[in-house]
């Protein structure tokens, strides 16, 4: 292997672990907004994101396997902050109209910070000439972005509805 | 203004000092990754992005005069996070050829950070009907987005040349 493919191999194994940690911090957050949303298709929303996370870290499974390493993450500050501040949120905000908007901030950080880190994986894999991760990949970051554009939707809703509720 | 109003109101009030202290450590990171930068195309976007995120601190003070609010920074865990990490790549990839693609990685989870939080602030903007306030942050949404985009085209370029430069 030449010496640059080998230092993208590194950052592609580094980035690798990063977002496995952040899928796993993700999965166990999921379950608590998922109750404190107050908004039935929110809560709904959260919730089929918690199925297609649990199959999101499978596939990374897969891509560890293909470059032979073991599954396995790597503490990321910038995934703990934003979960972090769901939580702020959640304890800030409970009772407010206001929750299911900040959860959905939350939430969207998360989504744009996977986005940028597939889009990322993708290109890495292409270029690495790992076809098959390319693809995972790339299920993967279409489902992320499909997430967040239902989340921007549903933040419409959700703030609209707030000043109907306000207003009536 | 009603309850739902004044809690989104506090909810925008906090997103704006989330991001203001972000833009702040993203002009003082972005001339240490214009400087790290090997590829010119790379360097320029850093400083193209420079003069950008300049102006787009401004127009933050400006709304934050909107709402009658002084410009105020909140440390913001998620953003120190995601700087650290392009630091962290300067160091541990010095003199190799992935540096690039690890800092285009970084910058553009930054990115994709801006991103997430400017449409979110934009919605609550809307909702609050800020409208001056919708004008500038729909402004930098716009610019955060080209940015990103103008990096992911590099992102491309920049890993299939390392490439080439090896198999010359």
């Amino acid at each position: 292997m030449t010496k640059a493919l080998k230092k993208l191999d590194n950052l592609f194994h580094d980035a690798l672990k990063d977002i496995y940690f952040a899928e796993k911090k993700i999965l166990s957050a999921l379950p608590k907004m998922a109750k404190a949303a107050q908004n039935d298709d929110l809560r709904a929303a959260f919730e089929k994101h918690q199925a297609e996370t649990e199959q999101q870290v499978k596939r990374l499974d897969q891509v560890f396997g293909m470059i032979d390493a073991k599954p396995q993450g790597k503490s990321c500050q910038a995934i703990m902050g934003m979960i972090e501040e769901g939580q702020e949120v959640m304890e800030e905000y409970k009772g407010s109209p206001a929750l299911d908007a900040g959860l959905l901030a939350a939430a969207q950080s998360v989504e744009h910070y996977e986005i940028s880190r597939y889009g990322t994986l993708r290109t890495w894999a292409e270029e690495l000439r790992l076809d098959e991760a390319v693809q995972l990949l790339e299920a993967t970051l279409k489902e992320e972005k499909a997430t967040d554009e239902a989340l921007t939707e549903l933040a419409e809703s959700v703030v609209n509805a707030e000043a109907e509720d306000e207003a009536a």
